[in-house]
């Protein structure tokens, strides 16, 4: 058996108690190298770091799904720790038919996506009514395109994942795609963590303000009228916040 | 102080550990109708229940703000449980604007939004590479207009929150904003409770055989490519899933 499971958005005490139970309960943990490593302290067996972004090489994703059914296959309960939610933008999707290919049973157990998250930590009410028809989660690397002109007309906030490397021509696609330059947007790095900070500032000018305040990843970008309700936000003015997150 | 607590999908395990040491800490909780009781273990507190859909009188939302207010303002630490997350269609916006505009502090506890938990219980990967390029969260009730042109151009998948009652023209709306009759599609019921239950079919299809299975409130409409990847999905029927949850 293996279970799928959400870290959440950084803080540890984002977890869900499903998530302590399983990973307290769990022969082995496979947990991703973004995770917060307080997010193990429910562990009692085997952790493997199994992240892309350590010291050493990178660890390929076909090699985490190998793995996973070799050890499921020895009988041990096999705990797969991901930041966020699995299912959104996680690999999980690749991970649940692997596993399924390989006969094994699976469990998702979901996590507070990073997005919802940093909504949470800035106050930002990301579907509120008159404001926005909704709310969309999309990826800015460039193996996801995304269609700016259809998510401008359809009025929903936009929450953009892994986009930060390439802030400078999404925020000129999005403007190309209708959205205007005065949008209200921000950017924040390692949400819901002490080491939090955010930079608002119009879309048309958000690039530069960030490159100038020198955020870095993990990071999120939340661009609509909803960001202006945050309770961080300055009308008005370009801002940089490394207020504490609590 | 006021903490908006997001109670997660219905699983009372789906809490996070600070929605559960937040609310053994709260002097008063005032919860939704929809949050399972159970998800009350940790409170020590006073418990108000606030629902909408009470066996008496519904409570209005300007009544449970007024009296949100009049607590923090006793000195009350006050928990405010609301069913999944407090930003996304939860109306969790307008009750932080009415307690900052009081000058009371706020703090925000994300929960997983029923739509992630869901598709976790579901098994479907809904931002899954190649088959969807995001995923855009919308309500279905008249009063939140959606542009489904949009929404179809986008190739994100959609979850519309609050849509049963209203299934029949949201999926003609659908369709007649361009998305497929065969679009795979599904509404399920109660999503991570035990009394989970889904109807699977193509959107062309899926008011009919909702009405034929006789679905209730809450639930939630999933429609996408990724829909036809669930493990619960059978491919080329219509399909309705009493398989319990766990």
């Amino acid at each position: 058996m293996v279970y799928l499971i959400g870290a959440g958005p950084g803080d540890p005490e984002l977890l869900t108690l499903r998530a302590a139970r399983v990973l307290g309960a769990a022969d082995v943990v496979l947990v991703d190298e973004l995770v917060d490593s307080r997010c193990l302290r429910f562990t009692r067996g085997k952790i493997i770091r199994v992240g892309k972004r350590g010291g050493c090489a990178s660890t390929p994703q076909a090699f985490i799904e190998r793995l996973m059914i070799r050890l499921a296959r020895e009988g041990k309960l096999v705990a797969r720790l991901k930041g966020g939610d699995p299912f959104v933008f996680g690999r999980g999707g690749e991970e649940l038919a692997a596993l399924q290919a390989a006969g094994i049973d699976v469990e998702i157990v979901p996590g507070i996506s990073a997005g919802m998250g940093a909504a949470a930590a800035l106050g930002i009410p990301i579907t509120h009514r008159g404001l926005a028809n909704g709310v969309t989660f999309v990826a800015g690397h460039s193996a996801r395109p995304v269609n700016w002109r259809a998510l401008s007309e359809a009025r929903t906030t936009v929450v953009i994942y892994m986009g930060l490397a390439r802030l400078r021509a999404i925020a000129a696609d999005m403007q190309a795609g209708g959205f205007a330059a005065a949008t209200p947007a921000c950017v924040v790095q390692d949400a819901t963590l002490p080491t939090q900070r955010t930079v608002f500032a119009p879309l048309g000018s958000l690039a530069e303000t960030v490159a100038r305040a020198g955020l870095g990843t993990p990071a999120l970008i939340v661009a609509g009228d909803v960001v202006a309700n945050s309770s961080n936000h300055l009308q008005g003015a370009e801002a940089i916040h490394v207020r504490r997150y609590h």
